[in-house]
């Protein structure tokens, strides 16, 4: 992830960021109202914590976050996407849409998440 | 890839299956007509050997992929993409246009790929 770009093919391109496990399960977690480090650890996936600080690094350097503090001793941040990061939603729900008809078993997701539009 | 799903959100379990740098990459290059061993490490990307043979294993253990042998001394088989792995081509579609909104130098990829529908 944030590597050089292996060619310009846009979908290798958009790997080389959101490529892995994690990273797309915390923008969705940001997508659904999600802006700390606690909440995001208390989604069902119990990712951990070193996966979750590399994560949150990574996408703040490719720019699909903004952090800011919200408490100062200790220092802890607010995490919010960017117009670069909300753009991911349609990805997203494509992949509901992919798993909802072929992983027996999968939840159906809020018509609030399944509807939403990108500006 | 291929585990026991983390939760039951499609998104996570998309990313179960397909959260990787590259089955993607192997995805689209079967999308686009792609058979063969050989064409795949043809590709741009520069996949490793190792690499796409594991990638192809996990898709066809994924039921995204069916294999039949075309040519027997050496073994040698062609993949053909079933309809759980066609249906991918809109979460592909909709990672190439987020990089070609959000990461220039990205190529477009031709209105047959972007207007193709599943059925």
């Amino acid at each position: 992830m944030n590597r050089d770009p292996r060619s310009p093919c846009p979908i290798a391109t958009t790997l080389d960021i959101v490529g892995d496990r994690w990273t797309l399960v915390v923008v969705r977690d940001l997508l659904t109202g999600k802006k700390r480090f606690s909440e995001f650890l208390d989604s069902p996936e119990g990712i951990a914590t070193n996966v979750l600080s590399d994560r949150l690094a990574l996408i703040e350097q490719a720019g699909l976050v903004t952090k800011a503090p919200y408490q100062l001793r200790p220092k802890r941040f607010e995490y919010t996407l960017t117009t670069k990061g909300e753009d991911l939603l349609p990805t997203l729900q494509e992949m509901s849409r992919w798993a909802n008809r072929h992983i027996r078993g999968t939840w159906t997701p809020p018509e609030s998440f399944m509807a939403k539009k990108i500006p």
